[in-house]
Order: C-alpha cells, then sequence, then structure tokens
C-alpha cells in the first residue's frame, strides 16, 4: 500500500452495501453522472477509488442518526483505497478526497470516518512533530517514570498579563511541571501576548534561575499565519519553551508552516473537533482526525480525559489517547508519536484509570480545578497529583496511599465522588 | 454589538434550556468547573459569555439524534454573544469561542452553530472578497443579466494535461465562460500543475487572441502555503484569472494568507463541510460557516445545488445561496457579498428554480455532465443552459421556449425527469 492511501468509513444505508461502496469510491475519484467523451476505461482503472473491504456489522439501533426505514438498514465498515497518482503526498488533497464530496453521497443515511491507513512516504513531504514524547520531557524537565503534570492558566479570560504571571509563580512554586494558556485566550486587548509572554517569562526565569527547576508553558499563539510566527519567535526569544495552537481553526498548512519555523514545541488543542465527531453517525472520529496534524507536525494532541466533565465516553478517550502512541503510517516509517494531553476536570481520581489504560507514563495530565482548587492551596494540589500518579504506578489504591500522605487524603475529600 | 460577536445555536437538553444556556456560556468563556484563587466579579462581568435569548421552538422527533428520554427533551434558539475583548478581531480565536469546547458539554443533547453575528470592526483585520460579484464578472466578460455559466473538468482525476487543454479548447469553443479544476484535482504526477496551467493557458489564450472573449478558469491550487502562492503566481503569469482552494482543508489563515497575496479571484469549494453539516443534530450550518471564509477573502463559495445529486434538501441549497449575498456583518460595513456556486447534476432543469429562488443572476451555474453529457455535443450544451437561463428570466417554461431551439429541446430529453 504504499503508494496507496486507504480509509475506513462506518456507514448506514437502505441499499445494496456494495452500491453504496461504489457511490462513495466514483464521488472520490472518477465519477460523474453522465459518461462524458474523453473518458478511457484506463482512467477509471487508474484513477478510480478501489473497495478494499465491505463488512456487516451489527446493527446498533440508536448509535446513529434517526432513519424512516430503520429495519432495511444495513450497517457496514467500508474501506476504499487510492493512488498517490490521484493526490500526489498532499494532505490538504488528501483529505478533499478521504473526507471530500464523499460525505454527501445520498446512499448512506451516516457515514463516518473512522480510520486512516496513510504511506510512510508522507514522511518526505512534512516533518511530523519535532519534539514528540523524548523532546517535551527535556524540555519540561521530566525525565523520570511519570506523566508531566499540567494545568490550565484560570479563569479562561479576564486575568491581565501581571495577573496571570502571580498565578503562574505560584503553580511554579507549587511544583508544577507544565502550564497552559487557555484555548480561549490568544492575543486580546485586556491581555497582550507580548505583555503576557513577559510577565510570564519573567517569573518562569526567576523561578529557573533560584531553583534550576524548568517548567513548561505553551503560550496560545493562535492567530493568522505572520502572527503565528511571529508569536513563536516571541516566545523563543523570551527564553519560552512551548507554543500551542487550536489545530482546527488553524487548519493543516498553517500548522505544516508552523512547524517548518518553530524551534519549540507545539501543543495542539483540538478545540471545534466536537463539531464534527460529536453526532455517531457522521463527522470523523480522533483516530483519523489526529494522523493529519500529527504528521503535519504537532507534538502534543488533546485527548479530553477519563471521567471528563464533557459527553465524551471513556471508551473513546482512551482509545484516542491509545492512537497518539500507535505509529502513524501503515507501512513503516518513523513512528511520530505525539503526547496525549488529558484534561477536562482531571483531579487524583482518575490516575490509576489513566495510566491502566495507556499502560505509559508519556502523557501530559493537565489538571485545572484539581490542582487550583485543592483544599490546602496549590503546592499541596500539585504534590496530590504526583502521588496519585505513585499509587497508579505502584498499583496501590489512593485510599491506602494516602494514610499519612495529607495532600492526596485531602484532595480524595474534595474531589472523589 | 459593534464590541461584541453572538452566535445563534439550536440544542435539544432535557434540562432547563436555561441551564443548559449557561454551561454554555461559561464553557465559551469564564467559568471553570471549581472556583479558583484569584476569580474576581468583574471578570465575569467583563468577560463572560452573555445569553442574548432562549427561545423553545417546536420539538421536531427526527430530526435530529436519537435520544433516551425523547418526550422529555426541549428544543431552543440559544443565541450567546461574548465582548471583543476575549479574542480580538481574530477569527481562529472567535471560532475557538463559538465553535469550540462549547460543542462538547454534557448537558445538550444536540446543538448546532446557525448563525452567527459578526462586527464590522473585522473588516480592519481581514481583507474579504476582493473580486466578488462585480469583479468575477468583469473578468469572465459576462457583463449582461445572466449567470456565469460553468463547468467542471472531468474525469475528475485521470487526465493529463494536454487531454485537459483537448477539453478546454473544446468548452472555450462551445461559449463556456467559466471552467473549474475538480476538487479532486490539485497537483498529483499524472497532471502537474504547473504543465496544466501551460497546456489550458496555451488554449484560451490562443482563443480569446482570435475571438476577443474571455473565460475564466480556477485552477486548483490547494496544497501548502509556499506551494499556494507560488501556484497563484504560476497561473497569474501565465494569464489565468482564477484559483481554486477547498476552503476546509486549507484553512482560515492560510486562505487569509493567500487573499493577502493574491491577485487573482479565489474560488472557495466547500468540499468537507458534510463532515461538520450533514448530522441534523450537531454541527455547522452553511450561514456560519461561510461568513468566515468569506470575511478572509473567498470570491465565490459553493453551495450545492437545487435537485443536487446529493444528501442535501432545496431549501437549505436556497438558503445557503440566499446567505452570500447578504451582507456579511451585522452593525453594517462593507457587504462583502459572494458570488454562489450552484454544482452537483446541474442541467437546465433547474436554471428557473434556481433563479426564482435567488431573484438574481449572480451566481455561477456549472453543470459537469449537463454541458459534457449533452447529446449534440459541448456547443450544443452550452447552448442550452444559456437558453433555459434566458427562459427563466423571461418567465417562460422550459418546453416552450424549447420550440424551435433544438439544443435545449434535445437537453429537456436528455435531463428532464
Amino acid at each position: 500500500m504504499s503508494n496507496r492511501f486507504a480509509a475506513t468509513y462506518l456507514i448506514e444505508t437502505s441499499r445494496r452495501p456494495e452500491d453504496a461502496a461504489a457511490e462513495m469510491a466514483g464521488e472520490s475519484s472518477t465519477a460523474t453522472f453522465v459518461a462524458i467523451p474523453g473518458e478511457r476505461a484506463s482512467i477509471a482503472e487508474l484513477h478510480g477509488a478501489r473497495i478494499e473491504r465491505i463488512e456487516e456489522i451489527d446493527p446498533s439501533p440508536g448509535a446513529s442518526i434517526a432513519h424512516p426505514a430503520a429495519s432495511s438498514v444495513k450497517r457496514c465498515h467500508v474501506t476504499l483505497s487510492w493512488p498517490l497518482e490521484n493526490t500526489g503526498t498532499s494532505l490538504p488533497n488528501m483529505l478533499a478526497t478521504a473526507a471530500g464530496n464523499i460525505f454527501d453521497v445520498k446512499s448512506v443515511s451516516a457515514l463516518r470516518l473512522v480510520d486512516l491507513e496513510l504511506p510512510s512516504v508522507l514522511a518526505d513531504a512534512y516533518q511530523g512533530p519535532q519534539f514528540g514524547v523524548a523532546g517535551t520531557r527535556r524540555l519540561a524537565g521530566v525525565e523520570d517514570d511519570r506523566p508531566v503534570i499540567g494545568t490550565i492558566v484560570k479563569p479562561s479570560v479576564g486575568l491581565t498579563p501581571a495577573e496571570t504571571a502571580d498565578l503562574v509563580e505560584r503553580l511554579a512554586e507549587g511544583g508544577i511541571d507544565f502550564i497552559k494558556d487557555d484555548e480561549l485566550m490568544a492575543d486580546p486587548p485586556h491581555c497582550q501576548f507580548d505583555r503576557r509572554v513577559d510577565a510570564v517569562m519573567d517569573v518562569l526565569r526567576r523561578y529557573s534561575d533560584r531553583t534550576g527547576r524548568k517548567v513548561m508553558y505553551a503560550f496560545n499563539i493562535t492567530g493568522e499565519i505572520d502572527e503565528m510566527l511571529r508569536r513563536h519567535d516571541k516566545v523563543l526569544e523570551a527564553g519560552g519553551n512551548c507554543v500551542m495552537v487550536s489545530l482546527n481553526w488553524v487548519g493543516l498548512p498553517a500548522l505544516a508552516y508552523l512547524r517548518r519555523h518553530a524551534q519549540l514545541p507545539i501543543h495542539g488543542h483540538r478545540n471545534g473537533f466536537g463539531t464534527m465527531s460529536r453526532a455517531p453517525g457522521f463527522g470523523v472520529d480522533f483516530r483519523a482526525w489526529h494522523k493529519f496534524f500529527r504528521i503535519a507536525g504537532a507534538d502534543h494532541i488533546h485527548v479530553n480525559g477519563i471521567d471528563n466533565k464533557f459527553y465524551e465516553s471513556n471508551e473513546s478517550v482512551v482509545r484516542s489517547a491509545q492512537s497518539c502512541v500507535t505509529p502513524v503510517f501503515s507501512d513503516g516509517g518513523p513512528a511520530w508519536n505525539v503526547m496525549p494531553v488529558f484534561s477536562s476536570r482531571q483531579t487524583v481520581t482518575q490516575a490509576a484509570d489513566t495510566y491502566d489504560a495507556l499502560g505509559s507514563t508519556d502523557l501530559i495530565y493537565a489538571c485545572g480545578g484539581g490542582i487550583l482548587g485543592h483544599p490546602d492551596g496549590i503546592t499541596a494540589g500539585v504534590e496530590s497529583i504526583r502521588l496519585a500518579w505513585e499509587a497508579a504506578l505502584a498499583r496501590v489504591s489512593l485510599e491506602e496511599y494516602a494514610n499519612a500522605r495529607p495532600s492526596l487524603a485531602r484532595a480524595l475529600g474534595a474531589f472523589a465522588a
């Protein structure tokens, strides 16, 4: 498959699955609705989508959209493939193929892109994560076997640069490894980007000079292309060590462009992914969606969190996180693993389940309220999260580990249901 | 509202609508799940989302996703607004607010972004369409009261540059106004972009020299940022007059970047819009979606077509087309209308309905098979579409107008149901 790429869809159709798959194949490659002059048989052979697999699966009523004749609806996985001759190694054009007008075909009542098989020849055209897991650990100063423990500046919007820096100082003193801007905070009038960088980096530089300990701060540089490059350079000059973008609203070409310019890890926020993933019957699964951004150069990608505050199931969150550390290409080449970022109501209570699900500590575990809202303050909050992860690695229950460890005990009191 | 922006959502919830709206407001502005040190009351007042309206509407079972307790579900329009103090005039950051994590809130069982109210101060930050309707008409040489009649090079993929140019020559000789690359055709090995531009422009230059008539050709420059700029320049140098991008896969910042560089109209293809629009209960309506791309600089935007080959209803298509020619800002400023592009199984049969729906000929009417598949060939195909529009403007039925107009009569025979 090294000269082809493939996509697997979940479809529902009241037609014969073969006919629905043929319509999808046509719409994503050579077909139009009438035969036209100049069409050669060889064009269909050389450039047509190939139906690789059709696998009927159990109907699962209620899992996808309403359908007038639900009893006659078949539910299938359909895998199509296309030659790179159609697109070259261009991610936007591969998306126009695998996630373009194919989503409009009439013969399906549900259609969801669940996975992609991408060839490693893309590694010649794109740069992938520059820092990934090892580089992030090095820059964040977390080389032992535990996750990078992080938090988010809150309130999401409204703090001034000085207020942000004050909070950052308390977080650094409290022992945090990683801090990120909220995705709602970029370069607004009340907290201008450059002033925020100056204020925050002044605090973090002084902290690092005094303690020798580094903290990673992901500044949200989301914006227009020139703005993002300039803000990246501002962070770099100020001695910062991470930038963040809202992947969906920046888009693939801008991310690839930033990656070519970047000397810092790129923290990829997935906000807006719900617009194309929440409806069960349509849209795109994380597994497919995140591969493009990984190849284009994100180092970290948000996966939501176990027992999160949002609608997403734990099963789905775990699947997303696992896919971040599964090699990105289907035929070898570089693995280009990225660090999954767990967030959304994370506290001490999800450490063990997260570790069990991932079997690794190569992740960023970001707690907003779970640290900032600790009843004994930030230092106790950070310590409690570290202890919860120690317990997870030691396979000891939180309750047991909390004996004689008051910060963990107090966190359990505050956050355990 | 000139210092705020607003979004209207369709939601379904089994909670009190006020509570669901409050959760949405919190998630898209200042809230986290616990009170945290440093939070001031004034932050919520200055930066919190404001719930502008909650309007309960008729429940419409079957229109959105399945819900376990359908009988208790309320269906509402909810309008939220945010101060520009939160985002500045940055489209990607406004999207992170209006279409970010808000899509993940748990208290709704459906959530769809249906419209946006954007302030005209964005016209200071973005450039909008450079050519729009008037510029497109001028460059395509269609200044009289009829649509720009267009077609798409088919087969979608597989033609060589020489084969493409042959087809273009026949289309130009046939009287076509506008031709576009298929969205599946960008810069693949078998039809390299530069060679295609050279071959096509050689034909169009000779045609124009001989006849004085211009044809607009939208070359699909979709790709990475440097590629797009370089390809734009290649088209410009070769005497071309339009470039095309796949809006969703290029993304907003790349489009705005291209716009600042561009000296040619930008034809915006919407492929992939189905990933975020087809599920009735979630995602984004065209009305909201297209505004961002309009402001960032698209001149033409695809709206599908009446009686299209895809799943979309005529009502939805018409609403999309009308929104393209409704001023983009909610408080005055430039209108920044864009040309709606009708395509997908368009033939002579939809001209009257399209004209009735839009009340204007300011549109591109793109027929693939409807021209290339005319039984008497391309010239008859183009003529038949022009005649169908003459009939539409004259409010004469196609059948009557087809008397003594054989190309139209033959088209009716071939394409009318």
